[in-house]
């Protein structure tokens, strides 16, 4: 038996609370059980400089944990001058994951940034990071396409994120940091609102994994991303149905 | 007028929040108007190098904003790899503060490390990370105090900050950012529960002041400071009871 | 067609020259058409301070590419006074990859560290790496097993990598740069003698993939890693039939 | 009784030496008992990019002690790779301090540098520096303005700067390191020509201060810096004149 | 007796391979015995800020160890996040001595960059750079000098390095590792093929020498350096006919 | 003519201030001309660990320019956060000169550090540095040895340094700033007392220089070294006795 009666295929209790920072364009308070992270998404009206002159947009990612976001109190990484090997590779699977439903034809030249700043963490705060921010995204977008004649509204699907793993011979959804500590298979799935993947990234360091666990692994992630993005359409309301819509970038 | 109909001595409405972090020994978040940090206090069972062996133990705070909390996003000093030197001068400055109220002898060979996380700022987030730190300290100084026989109770006053400053001709209490930004002098109070100063920082840069200004400053100051800790004894509860009472550090 | 008539299924020209560098414990240089990587595996008699006295070993590894090793020359990471995010992503792959057919417990006490230098590249760099990283490690651990009393070779099983990924609507083994750049998915696989997988990351940064094309893409690099296994075996001579022979360390 | 024999209110024996740089714009060897900064001023015709095409100039300052001007050698912040807080924190009060009688309008946009380098270190480091900064500054501008039509000479007042402190329970003027390093209180005043205050900083760590100690301190600060402008005057010879004349910067 | 029977005017066995890569301008792999460095020149059409709109080129070079090029692994200047004093001494050397027989105003506004690999080392690393540069920058200014009209062939001499030494008492030339190590006196020598010096860098830290031991290492150093000269005219073919020829840069 | 009316085998007006500072084991203020260099020895009892237990002792020099010592602002190398390359040769070359006329094992396990600090400068920085620094460091020796029962007294002999070089087509001793960027030849030359070479560094990268060129310059520096050293003696009085005397450590 899962902590908190949670059966092998049940997602932890998850809450998104939207627009709870009165700077950013977007922001997003999303909790997964105990994992909290805070996302918000910065509107800039110019791209980074290897994009100039294209007529493109971009999409980046910036992750960080507050130092007493775990049991025991983590250096800063702006303490020890530098981002550990870590944050670096999460924050770069944040930002591909979300350009990949992002038309940066279609955002003209402007660079979101997400800032996924995770205040508790109790695993799966890469997952969870997609999964808010990905929230955060499509509100700063939906404030660019009012304002702005855009061709077409610029998300072309939901997205999420999820964790799935092998502990003991179990395959399990959505793992606290207890579970994942003791899995011996780990994957992260980043998935497309139409099923596609986006990301798979799959580790067997304990113990390599046959293809049998893979896909059933696949199936369980499936399933908990389709449960995400349904949240994800909840709290995003009316914005939901401009996603991957074609229409117009400007609403009215 | 100042904005939401304050007057000049009146302070921001003001929300501590205690035991917000699943793990920290102590956490506060704190909210002065649209100014919100997160305080976490961390308990070390060891000290700095050049305390060790003394018997005493130490307090020290770090300082930092997340990236949004701002109008415009600022970028992460991690990622520049280096502290600037504002953060420098105000997590010393939150440490010093904090020593000053801590009988470090009474504490033992241990280490408390504040860490000031501003989630949004609106001017006073030194002054705003003092105050609620002292609360985060409290709570988990008085857990190292039900765990073991402390000779004393370490703490020995109440600790608070606030800012003061002349706007226009005005000496107003407790400024917000566009306050700030427009004040000619600018000054930061801490002060312990019995009205001693123990951190006092005016500057003048804009344009110097006078004696007569700095005595209404420090009046302004001394009254908000009175109010403040009326709030922290609020949050602390029966907590509250324990500092500066000479007791015995366990509470039963 | 592909460069130089490969068939979709086909690897690279492949060369491993073992033995290249007079001081390492093991060394291997490793040809996957112009790819080539020198990979150098150091034996230290000692691990990091977060093992020590566990009687447990270590496999780490570092990535680095000569600045003349591409088109344009890239600068050098030293000079620039950090390793990128990319470079870091890699050099934690190989380790993982790595320490998943490593017995660290009979290995003992020591550190392996495989230096894994890109004199050239034309794709697959970090994949090529790992094959090669392998061979290097087998040696030098042998080097080990003829000096000391170890109670079982410490390598449980052969691993190599390969890329895959779907040009156009091609699916493709093994994809030199040009290929990789004109990819719509792109996936490396680490996979072990057995045929379990170690590390699946899959990407479709430009697009999404399905089920389906995932499917084909498995079966390709399973096939590409049989090959690639063959080849180690035979560069690696009598030291291929002690992985996963359970056989005492030693030897005669 | 205090080493050398000096009563609670008095400085100890001070030395301006003038123009001691061949290649500075202005430059000021400064000598407050055994502690000795060279004070060096640069003028650059260009202002930092926040400040560019709004006509305006810029004062800022560097501060470093050489690793032997203290007891024992302290290592070069240059070796570290990085300022430390209290350095930063010094050279920002320089900075402003000096700004704040500085007509940055009537400067033009021009930048004055003051380099002040510690040569040996007795206590009061950081006012010493301002004091001596000053004088630098004033022969810089004066340059300035023998070879420019300013509107007005950009300096408005003079400015000087000491320390005070409560050792044992009496209140001390310009504290030695020795004298520092017992202070249960210690204050830097930064004050003006006419009296009015610049930066007033006082910190009560080891324990909080009282209003009555406050209020004799600022008496004796008040007194001593009257003392210093006093020096500074004779420094500066017929260049006094001009600060806060009101007069042309072009002197003849 | 040396080891491998050398006499101590002899130099090691000598191998300059050209063109090992596919992307460099310019390259050469150098063998001096066991020391084996990788050159690559790599030519670009623009010139460092400092010599910008001058109408004259630059050469500078760069100079790294791969970690095993040692008998015991040396840390990557990547990963301690710096160069060290030595390496940029050597850079530094390297790039000193080409460009006193590169005519930079015959260049034109490019930069050649020199990239010095040791792959592995046994004494002389940075003359056997030299040597080795020469030639590869040689071939990548001869590419530019057949795709574009320069007034003249922009390298006016041959140039090569040699380290000698006093071992014992008796003098030698090119030592390697543990000659070197075991030398009191050491100097390296960089001379152009018109048997003027370029370089002359001699130390004595052991013990310091006399001027007759300076005469006798300086003859021991020209023939080494005559003979190097004649290697690097066999691998030039005929592109060591345009060196000195004063013939204009396009060779047909 | 050179200015000052010298002689091109002249050297510049010198003087040598000692004990100029009041904390370090020894110090010297050297002036060359405009030249003018802060030296302070510290002797510190321990070694670095690559020598800990060898019974022997280290000698080692930093050497910084403020920011001021010259013509243009230079930046702080602490500002940068990193030293430069012309810096890191500098201190090591210092460092290696002195340890070449110290008896290590007569030194014991102390470490001395020689700081040289460029207040002002016009040429010859680091042969200035290497000629105060050797008295810096007798003085502070002398002070081991009047405290400690040394074998011997740890120095053998006087070291001194000076620059020759080519301009135009004479060669000239000691060249000041404007002589030495006209320079085609320049050279620095370390010789002890006994006429010995310690270090020879000459470069021709404006233009090759002859044999011959290379004797007059090794004459005209061997006469400036001689006088260097004479005013050595002068300046370390009874001190100069017992350098080279092979007398035991206690003066008395």
């Amino acid at each position: 038996m899962r902590s908190n009666g949670r059966s092998s295929h049940q997602l932890r209790p998850m809450n998104l609370t939207v627009n709870v920072n009165k700077y950013a364009e977007g922001s997003v308070f999303i909790e997964m059980g105990d994992t909290k992270v805070l996302c918000t998404a910065t509107v800039d009206e110019k791209v980074p400089p290897f994009l100039k002159g294209q007529g493109k947009g971009w999409v980046t990612a910036e992750y960080s944990m507050l130092p007493r976001a775990t049991q025991s109190r983590n250096q800063r990484e702006a303490a020890r001058g530098k981002l550990s090997g870590r944050t670096m590779e999460i924050q770069r699977l944040i930002g591909r994951a979300l350009r990949s439903v992002v038309n940066l034809q279609a955002l003209g030249e402007r660079t979101i940034t997400l800032d996924c700043d995770v205040i508790q963490a109790d695993g799966g705060t890469r997952t969870t990071s997609i999964t808010g921010s990905f929230v955060a995204m499509a509100i700063a977008i939906n404030k660019i396409a009012q304002q702005h004649k855009l061709p077409v509204f610029p998300i072309t699907d939901f997205l999420a994120s999820v964790s799935v793993g092998v502990v003991g011979e179990e395959p399990l959804l959505d793992l606290n940091y207890e579970e994942d500590s003791k899995a011996k298979v780990d994957m992260n799935l980043v998935m497309t609102g139409s099923g596609a993947f986006v990301e798979l990234q799959g580790t067997g360091e304990e113990s390599p994994f046959t293809r049998q666990e893979l896909d059933e692994l696949l199936k369980l992630g499936e399933q908990g991303i389709r449960e995400l993005i349904t949240k994800q359409k909840e709290a995003l309301g009316p914005i939901a149905l401009m996603i991957g819509s074609g229409q117009a970038g400007r609403e009215a």
